[in-house]
């Protein structure tokens, strides 16, 4: 068995294989970004006459990603415990004798492991945000659609009072809108990592930075990510905020999974994914493989999220652990989230609603789905008592002899003024659903 | 064993029994809350005509915790799977025939229980947010104090360059800003919960309310409480927001634990808390309980806030099992963000920081600690490779013969004409680390 | 607010409040092993000649629940950071001056904690496992009873191929033993702690104790624990196995709850609890209440685990908060798994079964879920290729014209002699679920 | 981009990245172990007489993994949410017309996919095995070699009483033992798969297996898998022993590397590993790069298990979600396991132990380490009263003098007669240590 027998391309990753999620993440993507942030230090402190512009050029030639060999650095980081000692023992040699020196010149590790990990994730949130803005258009457009589409509410599983769609959906929106709130207001808060062995940035100094602050918002501009107020080596918060804001991505887009996965059970069949997976032994089948994978990345982000939660606890100035317990989970999150994000993209825009069967759903239960309606309309009528009393028994029969409740309401003399047609009408019990998804449309 | 043998007050929970954060959410505090929703709920009625000022003014008067039984309304909370079924029936009985059916009227359980949540999750953030004020300033006046206090900076477990105890106290109150920050934002935002059985508020619409979001905001008022824009039975943003802030908070406060217990060693003992924990087997002990009751907190939060962020996946209106999984979780988190608060004020008030054992840790590596600078300073001097070779024979000799480097160097000839006193003294390579303290510090 | 209000009575907990496992888990319950820890060790020391026969009587004699305040000793934890400090002052006050020197002595806080804890844990896994032997019995049953009864087999939330209701059974009950096996297993062996400081037994030494092996075979036996091979301050074994085996308990209830919990839907109703929880509101709804709270139980264990699995990584001869981490995670998932259990016995002994709606179903797909069937037996008939044709041409009219696939097969004058009756009976098509339901009932 | 740019080799993870584990678990081991999973139903269906014996030679001739490119099955499996949708169109077409309709014969791709994760697990299983084997031994050596080198006894971060690095060794291979022996109860009881569409193997039956046992066995047979009692589609006990053994396994190295990063710290030097990574920029840092990777991965195990565990309440036959979000966690677990293990056995084989630096940090508490043997040996000649005052006022002049105990202690005429020489040595307070290590060490 070769090395390459260990390459990973995503075989047991549907939710995001052969997917941009899955290029934006993989280590071709991180090595890019360690050169990147490298190229860029180099150039900063050129920016800045701390070293010669000729030097920054060099650098930014040799950082080549084809120059590189992904699999041989990812085997030598076992030594040291990360990549970037390889890569700058590489990429110094490529510079050649006279440049090499400025290579990585006064920075530790962290700093460009920590800044390529920015530069992946700002470059794998621009992808998850296109996606959400999709989405919620997609979402948007069958919130209007079906503003009126009445279908059952559902709670602990049961039929409760009806619903629309258009709220379901709209709903659906309202939290693809916060996923994006989060994910954006994090995205343009990420910064640059500059901060050399311990976080002092004095190894900066002796290369003639006096006043280092210059130097490192020259760095964060060549990146494009935010200048950080400290170091933040061991000052995880930019780690804890992707946590919290992808984990969240992943709920929010798993509700819409988990609502379609039940509403497009065999006997329920309200909505169905646009193209169903397919089984080569069940042709009748239509597997919810959108939503499936949707879900499976709910199911796991959370975890994932904890660890990098974890990892806040990190001693000293440089953590034993802590830091390099990030990578992988902050990796797999965010490939999780943009191919989730994908996968969402698929459901919602081809998503097709079958508003008969929901209305059809809505005579399931013989009319009791209207029976909060109709203990509050005839207590006036009848007294709250003899209301309530009616109810019960006509709710009995409704199951005993199947008959829907109208029909045996309409059978009492009492109830003769009442009008029953409107009262059992289960579309015209949706309240506010309306008015709900109308202004849940204009939020943007 | 009679069921009073169930109750707990806290055995299994030093870091935050006895503390105001139990009082802040234990039973009690639900339980007051609940009774808060529910008398808020029948007051927004009569603010809009939609109930007698007097049925609002019955519920208020019921709504008397004094009046309820905890223990009781908890075992009856089996039958339906929440306390609020129970509690309406109490409550409505207390309030009494005439006014008892304005109780709770047109709601469901969920609206009551997720709005009593939100006011528990706000009452006990208000007394997190003033802990953490206290311990930013009590930082601020460390990091002030110590701005120029060197120290070894410790990267994976290892002496590297020096820093200065100001920096590490600046980083830790930069932490427990971002902390205050995050739970602020979420606290300021977390809305009241109204939708009625199924989320579309049709039930109001048969007592009367045509338009009821003015109902809504009412009920919101009342409470102190944001308007939500829909019913979020399940769109659980709130409570995610919470996971994530209460999340970060305790690993933001759980950095500050760590470095402690780190520092705090018998051989290290650059700081001390200012009240250990003793031993009665063993006088000379002082153990750090504040760190380890705080690192304790930190090392559970990360997982309950994967729970809350795991029951955003809520199927339906309202779900089966997602919701009900959520409230030890969300109660937990809170009770243990405020007890790690609190032991937080304490230990940084009372922190004692040994400046003399840092200064003379700084020489532990017999000046190896510096050899970043030297190799940096003294390339320019004698050439790169030579200065690299008499690092490295000079290193070697300070471990086998035990002289510090700054002896050994001065020996040779060919550095004659260098400072190697400023060189080589660690307190003169602490890079940026006051400026950054300094620039830290303004941030309020 | 007075500290009585912080009492927890389980008010958030419906799925164990009020019940055995309240009381097994509770202060309470803890003090009382506390307790028993006490006493067994003095009482080992005087079998062993090591302390007087007096000293025991009276340390046992004072060893009793009534006269210890457990508000008090929760609150005054706090400052040593565990509640065995105020514990062992307050027992050796009682104790009286002649005899008080006996008590504790030897041991760490963390000996009697730790042992107290197994002895928690000891106790109610036997509620545990008593329930889960109704459980199976009442799964067992059904299985039997329904060994024929044929249903949708149901993947990817798709009427896949027919089952069988006592498959499924049988499937739910193998993971109710495979639970009891490892509950089992981990129960038997928990052992007693007993190390003294820092896991050495130095102290009994002291005391006279040469060899301290009897002395702490004597205390495990005198509380019915294992014999420890070593002290396990740091080795967790105990306490991961035990959050291993919860977790899958949990787990292993949850697999029955979601499929109650999908079978009941109002649209599919296949199966109903025998006592579902009410609706004030809404008179027709019967919640799966049972399944719901099991399932949320389900969804926190894994993550309550993990804490535990994480504090496998505990520094030194004893940690500062990975122990202290793992007290209120465990005692919270004995109390949910003992929850959940009490629930699954009601679950499962009251399950109604719909045998008549399982069999309607089979129908849903109009013969569809038979398709796989009639591939394979055609294809000998007609060739492969001419038999995958005419199943896709029919299988769309099925779903066009409505109309049942074997009325449309016998259209067919190729298939004129195909036993279609027999072939498409969805009844006949369900394999080996009765020999694999039969087989799986033999297990014990 | 082009896609190869998604491949990943690891470059994130130094814990595993070119080492066996990574080649045990990548995709390439995987796809090698689908394909001899369908190879292994095919010939069990030959043997049985169901299927040609041609048809199996002519699958386990096209089986061979360099005939299928593992990226186009990647992202092939994206449509049907799984890899053996598109692998078995592949090998059906590189069998050929004849024999290709006995590719998959009867199965689902659940089948095929479980077993391969089992022949997965049980080769990367016995890869840590023999690595726990070696780390066994390493600490048994170390425990002998060590057994009387007495060191402090730390707990909460202080010195407390005396230890021995043979009794911490020895506690460190205990765990191991538990690991290895939790581990390969597991492995040798992991089940093929079998059950086809819905878990009835009612597929096999219309092939000509009334029977479907004798076929289950002979396909486990095949494969060196033990036979399921049923087919485990959603009764995930496999999976979840696995994510229980092998968290353990992750939490019980995590063990071994936190004591070693804590007494490889400068300050305390006592261990430092066979080759510490070093650092370009600072010649004289050897960091514990070994125990850093293991801590890494202990902190990540319990939340990926956590993930499986949570896959237990999977609904239905077959579960949309759950078991998708299975494979990634499980493939993640045990690279990490097994590459936490190589990392061990270094760490383990080379560790350097430091017996004077450990015999040093005895007297850093002036003789304080011994105050509990103090206090208990002076108790009977001085009185308990005096005793305890004595040690009181002496351990204050300890520290305020700067004097040992020791010599503090001979200045009291009351002690006279008492042999403080043997009182005061640390190494002769080390209790039962020897005989634990001992006993610990007769287990194999």
């Amino acid at each position: 068995m070769t090395s390459v027998d260990s390459d990973d391309t995503g075989l047991l990753a549907p939710g995001w294989a052969g997917t941009p999620a899955a290029s934006a993440t993989g280590d071709t993507a991180y090595l890019r970004a360690l050169l990147d942030a490298e190229a860029a230090l180099t150039r900063a402190q050129a920016d800045l006459g701390l070293a010669p512009a000729e030097a920054a050029a060099a650098v930014a030639e040799a950082a080549d990603i084809a120059r590189f060999d992904v699999r041989s650095l990812a085997e030598r980081a076992r030594g040291g415990g990360n990549p970037v000692i390889p890569l700058v023992a590489d990429l110094t040699k490529a510079v050649g004798e006279e440049h090499g020196p400025y290579v990585h010149r006064g920075a530790t590790s962290q700093d460009i492991m920590d800044t390529a990990t920015m530069l992946v994730a700002v470059r794998t949130l621009d992808l998850v945000l296109a996606d959400l803005d999709r989405i919620e258009r997609a979402l948007a457009r069958l919130a209007a659609e079906h503003r009126d589409t009445a279908m059952p509410g559902r709670t602990l599983t049961q039929h409760a009072v009806p619903t629309t769609f258009g709220l379901k959906a709209a709903g659906w929106r309202s939290l693809v809108l916060d996923a994006r709130d989060r994910l954006k207001a994090v995205r343009d808060g990420l910064p640059a990592q500059l901060g050399g062995a311990a976080g002092t940035l004095a190894s900066f100094g002796v290369f003639g930075a006096s006043d280092t602050r210059p130097l490192v918002a020259a760095y964060a501009r060549e990146l494009g990510l935010a200048e950080p107020l400290l170091p933040w080596h061991t000052l995880r918060t930019p780690v804890a905020d992707l946590a919290g804001a992808l984990a969240f991505a992943a709920g929010a887009l798993g509700k819409t999974a988990v609502d379609v996965l039940t509403l497009a059970r065999t006997e329920i069949a309200e909505v169905s994914e646009g193209s169903g997976g397919g089984s080569s032994a069940m042709p009748h089948k239509a597997n919810p493989v959108r939503s499936t994978l949707i879900s499976a990345a709910a199911r796991r982000a959370p975890q994932l999220a904890a660890t990098l939660y974890g990892s806040l606890a990190a001693e000293d100035e440089r953590p034993a652990g802590a830091w390099h317990a990030e990578w992988e989970p902050l990796s797999d999150l965010l490939r999780l989230v943009a191919g989730a994000a994908g996968n969402a993209v698929e459901l919602t825009e081809e998503l097709r609603v079958h508003a008969g069967t929901m209305r059809r759903h809505l005579d399931l239960t013989h009319g009791l789905i209207v029976s909060e309606r109709l203990a509050a309309e005839l207590a006036p009528v009848l007294g709250r008592a003899r209301a309530k009393e009616l109810l019960t028994e006509t709710a009995k029969r409704t199951y005993t002899e199947g008959r829907p409740l109208a029909e045996l309401l309409a059978e009492k003399p009492e109830l003769k003024d009442v009008d029953l047609a409107d009262l059992t009408d289960p579309t015209r019990y949706t309240g506010s659903a309306g008015a709900l998804t109308d202004r849940a449309l204009e939020r943007r």
